[in-house]
């Protein structure tokens, strides 16, 4: 059972709030692509605007920029070795989604390949051309038009990362193959006074 | 006792590759001031740069611009409440390091602010004068001329999240006060087939 539902646009940058390791993927006169990248961040919250890093030299940056937008997948603790894999490969010397049985259907608005099975959410990204941060600092900025998650573990526009839905957990890449998970909630009390 | 020593500046980055929610540090003309950020990442390993999302309208801004560079701490599980608290007040009402009995010291290279008790690391960051993303994103890119962290969770260039270090654990935002931590380290396996 698909238990993935549409976001409320103003929700969207809380997706990638808390700095997940996502899946970018992309698709462009008939071949598509899916990266690993883990440096990404929301750059404002009306409208949902995001910044993503895609180096110049991949494949994924030059599907991209020829349709004009990209997808964003937060792979969950499910896909961990999978993330680490398409991270590792170049997409212009295999299908990565073939090779690997990834499922994905075309997104609603710009129809970039959104994956479900295995991630927590997903954001439809149109790319706002800035040719100089992109060639400076290959930082590519781009505007959310769509995004979805799973309800399990994100609905009411908020994040509830639980024991019980550990498996959906958002993962974190320290480097190297190695990550953390979006373990162990905690909620700020209010402070008033000297503390430390 | 302090467990602070230097990382290598090749290593800068992966201080913040898992996307914590960092503290900005600032200091000019004899005020300083310190605010939470939960948007940032790293553009660049080698020389290693970062984008920060520093809206136009706060102290810091003013600050960081003014003296053309900031610091980056990242505070551990034992700084939830002050950094929600850092995050919601506006230093120009209130000098927060005093009002909330935060220490601090000059950085080693450009003298900002760097914070240690409580942290698991900071950056001292060089801005890199982009008006235009600046305006237009409120993202501010800067090169990392110094860093350190705390050994008992980094060193010899990896973090090191475990469970007799939890206190340790750097936070992630996820929206109106709720964190997660850095916690459930896991390591991606070698995948050669298809597997969803």
């Amino acid at each position: 059972m698909n238990h993935f539902a549409p976001v409320a646009l103003p929700h969207a940058s809380r997706l990638v709030n808390h700095g997940p390791t996502v899946l970018v993927t992309s698709a462009h006169g008939g071949r598509r692509n899916v990266m690993a990248a883990a440096w990404s961040m929301p750059v404002e919250f009306t409208p949902p605007r995001i910044a993503v890093v895609i180096d110049k030299k991949t494949f994924t940056r030059e599907l991209a920029m020829a349709a004009g937008g990209f997808g964003i997948c937060l792979p969950s603790l499910a896909l961990v070795d999978l993330t680490y894999a398409v991270g590792s490969t170049s997409g212009r010397d295999e299908e990565k989604f073939a090779r690997y049985g990834i499922e994905a259907r075309p997104g609603p608005v710009l129809g970039v390949p959104v994956i479900e099975a295995g991630c927590a959410a997903w954001l439809e990204c149109r790319l706002i051309r800035e040719p100089h941060t992109e060639d400076a600092y290959d930082t590519c900025f781009a505007e959310v038009v769509a995004a979805a998650a799973d309800t399990r573990v994100f609905s009411g526009g908020h994040w509830n990362f639980r024991e019980d839905n550990a498996g959906l957990q958002t993962i974190h890449h320290l480097g190297g193959g190695h990550f953390v998970r979006a373990a162990g909630s905690v909620r700020a009390k209010p402070l008033q006074d000297a503390r430390i």
